[in-house]
């Protein structure tokens, strides 16, 4: 197999873009990605992507952005893995150009959420869940990680409290993020006082859905070093799944499908926790990033929420996360949000992240969740140079 | 690249299963096909689906079918082609082994449509075209084919009836095939007086929607041969797009998407058209049948229909297609139909198909179409011996 890199990137502001339909939204990232990569076509398209059918009755979105990207022609599918589906389809443009099918692809996630009213885009969002053991007892996605988080505080013995920093952190690193939704900061005292959703997950445990696209050009690392002197690795590409339901699993604490997906990322590339800079992980509610910080070997099982209690996720922390403001601040268009999470990283590993820049950073982990942690997919990216 | 061949099949009859859910349905053939390669294990399963979000508020088919299908934990995700999903399964399956991501693979397509009202099918299948300018304007799957069909008709100096051999041979295939949704002969005067349901497309011109799953697994070519002696090869899997809607397109009786995606799995084959010893084509509506025989190139542009009108597409014929049913009589669970086309292809090849067994096939193309020619899949596949 070849080595991948990213070659180029591109993202739309997340929002509520009610004047643009999906085909334009989709196709303004590849673009964009293109342009940056100095590329005019490439071979495939993979578009992430959950809900274009139920909220707009939209299916086929491979051909139906490739075209309006100009790219009329060319190899294009659509990809799905619930929330994970952005980092689904770079999985499948990733075994595109290592396998040596085709040299350039890119990897574009949509989602347009804002237009239905919220009523039918919960419904829709079930979908990740188990629809006959979950969601048909009316129990909304929210409602599920609700159940964990209780659980979770229970086991391990946290407040709600406990979690505020994940919500402040994504906050405040989204200020200067000009693609972010949330463009302000909070306070600890904010979350204190938010209204619960689902107790105990209340609306700043939670990431605001939104419509965005971002997308990726990959290509084969020996050819990518001639193109663009900025090209970062993808040296780890792994997907592992669990049941959807969450009652199916020994232990919902321990999510298999995260510490499996972690496993075999490090495995890839020969590295470890200790050798990842920042992580850009799937902070849709806090009790997620608690658990994916925990599945990826940055603290042991329990103490994922501690991590950020003591500053660890910070900028300047141990371990940074969601760097660009995560699915919290930046917003959480979901079959986007995986591919977000990439573009945010590159930024970063190319020193290109603005006011967030971390401190010449070489590799991070970028960890996306499909469901209730039912599909979890996770790449590591490392700077060459 | 390494070459892949199929080293076990698996369906599950097209019908209506309003006792069995999605999970049920999508499980069984990757189980069959997993018994018929004699493994207990696969590495991974990508699912071809394109309705489970609209009909069955469920989406994440890969983790769910891979859970029940006792597979918990492999990488697991959903591909979407609109009718083509179960081909770009394969398609997806076929790039993990190519390319050495991993050594064996399951693809398979799944489809459940019965449960719900055919009101609301018809709206869910819309999806497939363009939703802005088409959908939206009350344009179903049915009347698009049905421009087409009257297009074509006037180009090429077809009366309506020209086109029952199309349903005749299917129908005539499907009596002898168990998994067949509708196991009984049609005469052409059957055909003449069927009723419209968008003219010049009649009931007769429609293939029927099911619920059904079908699936392959897949491995390299090299391990193949030991644990099989009757694995087919895959020697060629091409993906071509056009515009979604039919009005973008400079003649939509030059598909574009089907004549790219044949000349590419010619060229990828090192064959031609005479080679092909059969054709599984996606006869959704008699007017596809027509359009891919000639961008496959068994007959020059406007004289598809004329090849049917000759007795070439029956099982003496020069081109057999549709040999065990088709979409036409064996059924048309969307995301499955792909699947449901290799999987019949491969029995052909095998020598395993009963009454229908061609005389000693050793090459068959397979071709998927989503949308209105939107997304073309093409397979070529290989006996080997």
């Amino acid at each position: 197999m070849r080595d991948v890199s990213i070659i180029g990137i591109g993202q739309t502001p997340v929002g509520e873009h009610w004047g643009e339909s999906l085909r334009v939204l989709g196709a303004e990232p590849v673009l964009q990605a293109l342009q940056d990569a100095h590329l005019e076509r490439v071979q495939a398209l993979f578009v992430g992507n959950m809900l274009s059918g139920q909220l707009s009755r939209q299916e086929n979105l491979g051909a139906l952005i490739a075209d309006h990207a100009g790219l009329r022609g060319i190899e294009a599918i659509k990809v799905e893995a619930a929330c994970a589906s952005g980092a689904a389809a770079l999985r499948m443009a990733f075994l595109a150009v290592a396998g040596g099918t085709h040299d350039v692809v890119v990897a574009c996630g949509v989602e347009k959420m804002t237009d239905a009213p919220s009523a039918e885009t919960t419904r829709a969002l079930v979908a990740a869940a188990d629809a006959v053991y979950e969601g048909e007892h009316g129990l909304s996605f929210v409602a599920l990680n609700a159940l964990l988080m209780r659980r979770y505080m229970f086991e391990f013995g946290y407040r709600h409290q406990d979690f505020a920093e994940f919500a402040v952190n994504a906050h405040r690193n989204a200020v200067n993020n000009p693609n972010a939704m949330f463009r302000r900061a909070i306070s600890a005292e904010a979350f204190a006082s938010a209204r619960m959703i689902a107790t105990p997950v209340s609306l700043l445990d939670s990431s605001a859905i939104g419509d965005g696209a971002a997308a990726v050009v990959l290509a084969p690392t020996e050819l990518a070093g001639a193109s663009n002197s900025r090209a970062v690795r993808i040296v780890a590409s792994a997907v592992a799944t669990d049941s959807v339901a969450l009652h199916e699993r020994d232990d919902p604490l321990y999510p298999q499908a995260a510490y499996a997906s972690s496993r075999r990322a490090y495995e890839q590339a020969g590295l470890g926790p200790e050798d990842i800079d920042f992580f850009e992980l799937h902070d849709a509610f806090t009790i997620m990033a608690a658990l994916s910080l925990e599945a990826a070997g940055f603290a042991p099982r329990g103490e994922g929420a501690r991590l950020a209690m003591e500053g660890e996720i910070t900028l300047q922390g141990s371990i940074p996360i969601s760097t660009m403001g995560g699915l919290k601040a930046r917003g959480h268009p979901v079959g986007a949000s995986g591919l977000y999470q990439v573009v945010e990283a590159v930024q970063q590993l190319r020193g290109q992240a603005g006011a967030n820049q971390l401190p010449d950073p070489r590799v991070c982990m970028t960890q996306s969740i499909g469901g209730c942690l039912a599909n979890v997919i996770t790449h590591i990216l490392r700077r060459e140079d």
